[in-house]
């Protein structure tokens, strides 16, 4: 994302205009799109170094956490927000669930000919919106365009970069047996404000997406608990909380029983999940985490998270268990017990 | 990209099969895709950390350098490499345009519904084999599916780290009247290459893809010159050449001024942009530099890139000049003396 200036050229019409195949082409034009809309919303030191990479800085006596992240939800704008500020969110939570401060973001645009440059703009601002209020800039980025029929409209892959204090160790394979299951809220708010923006299953709701940046969330729970206690932290985007867990049971090797009854769902959610015939256990969210933690530090992390304006509704749910089979169990609210398996089956594809 | 393994699965039939909307919804068959396909192609330490980010460590005294690129050729594939080599070579190339020793990539794909899963291995082997051969691993991902229509194909975007020592500062604003513009090698290849595969164009010809990493190449430039004689380093892909050039006599304040005759193109390339009405000033390269160094160092620079595979054809093609107008000229070969303008009109699209 070079931000040369290109002379001579009428501006861009953002009211009316639509991409176009030039936008892409790596000439005068594509450079205007990249100054007049990219590099004017986004606007910081490391985008004016105006090369194709940018030069960052990394405090010393840190491990640096790198993750990345395609969007490609559909629709683009959804209650809630769009994809412009999902993909700034989702990509924080990725660097965050490791425990490491998130410092910089890279964001590279797919763009499809004939997309409105008006709702491209909206998108642009909201994600240069999303970045600010987290604190995390966009430094560097790329832009390419395909031809009508060959996209959707924009898809928007971000990369996060953030930093770890060394020593510290947090990931999907250290639960251990005896440690509490957090749950920073409800769940399931995403993924039914989407599908109620979808064409063939638009529906009445007052359902927001939860979309957030988490980083902020994690820092004070780590903050409220000695080194070595937090051992997992996840967000359960894609397959819901019930994929989350067994992602994290099969990393771990161990089993883990959560109770129904503690897990926090919204009434507006559970009915448009039995309308549509959902789980919400399988639904995605974009603004809240999963915790295992050590059971002595488990109070206090939890009145960390009730601290935190993301984590208000945070609750136990349960426990990490031994279990060969590493099954994710649950006492139903019905008082009997059964295993909640992966996704499988219908997808709800295009949630994030 | 967790690595989780799912069980109770059918192997994947990378021989028959196809991508379906189950590969990107989060469950055990998405797991099941990266598990079977890009995490063993890929495979390294990162990657079997097995969580959605990646814990990384940077050498001290170093700044990081960040850089991303969006992937949308047309076709897939193309003689001299594919989407999957060219997404590795193309972001490598970002991170050593600025003096940067890349040392990770990160890699997220956006697949269309009823695509080959026989292609996509074929992509995503060729991407672990430019990863292994640059000594660059991939480290992290993500993987996308949309549905039959609103993609085509495969869209690779990666993101490249690397590391500079404290102090080094090249880039595009650095040109300073009196340096010596080199060129590594020969160029058009790229664009001609790709063109050639179009269904629209197909014609017969001998010409590959120059797609190549270019790490090597530039630390054999930095080790024959003192620190702060090679001030500008970049690859001339989308736009070609003289749209680089531009670029960089923009961003320094400069003009330059360059000799036609000096530039070499490979006979089969100008013959085949001339049945094309195409310029090979204007057409990408993938695996080529240009350099702006100072004089005193222009030699031991160019005669470092005579002895690298990659710089073989290197050459002095023109001097950095004082003009107030940034403008790029150039002398003909019949001795006249032109602008040479950046890329406008007819965009060669998705050609990287």
């Amino acid at each position: 994302m070079s931000s040369t200036k290109p002379g001579y050229l009428r501006p861009i019409d953002f009211k009316h205009g639509v991409v176009d195949m030039n936008h892409g082409a790596g000439g005068r034009v594509g450079a205007q799109l990249v100054n007049e809309l990219f590099a004017r919303a986004f606007d910081n030191d490391f985008l004016r170094q105006g090369n194709d990479g940018a030069l960052l800085s990394i405090p010393a006596g840190h491990k640096v956490v790198m993750a990345t992240d395609a969007h490609v939800i559909s629709p683009l704008f959804f209650p809630g927000g769009d994809i412009g500020s999902l993909a700034v969110h989702g990509t924080i939570n990725d660097v965050a669930m490791l425990g490491a401060q998130p410092l910089y973001l890279s964001a590279s645009f797919i763009l499809e000919e004939g997309f409105s440059l008006a709702q491209l703009k909206q998108i642009v601002e909201s994600m240069a919106r999303a970045s600010r209020e987290s604190g995390v800039p966009i430094v560097t980025g790329d832009t390419k365009v395909v031809e009508k029929g060959k996209g959707d409209g924009v898809f928007i892959s971000t990369t996060g970069l953030g930093v770890l204090p060394d020593g510290r160790n947090i990931g999907g394979a250290q639960a251990r047996v005896g440690d509490v299951i957090l749950l920073s809220g409800c769940i399931g708010e995403h993924g039914v404000a989407v599908l109620s923006q979808r064409e063939s299953l638009q529906f009445e709701t007052a359902i927001r997406s939860d979309s957030a940046a988490l980083h902020t969330l994690v820092a004070a729970m780590l903050a409220a608990a000695p080194e070595g206690s937090v051992r997992v932290l996840r967000d359960p985007t894609r397959g819901g909380l019930a994929t989350t867990l067994n992602e994290i049971a099969q990393q771990s090797a161990v089993g883990m029983h959560v109770q129904e009854v503690a897990i926090p769902v919204l009434p507006e959610v559970a009915g448009a999940c039995e309308m549509l015939g959902l789980d919400p256990l399988y639904i995605a969210n974009e603004g809240k985490l999963v915790a295992m933690v050590a059971p002595e530090a488990a109070d206090a992390v939890l009145a960390a998270m009730r601290a935190h304006p993301l984590g208000q509704r945070a609750t136990r749910i349960g426990l990490v268990t031994e279990d060969p089979h590493h099954f994710v169990q649950m006492t139903t609210r019905f008082g009997g017990r059964r295993v909640v398996d992966w996704l499988s089956g219908e997808p709800l594809p295009r949630i994030c």
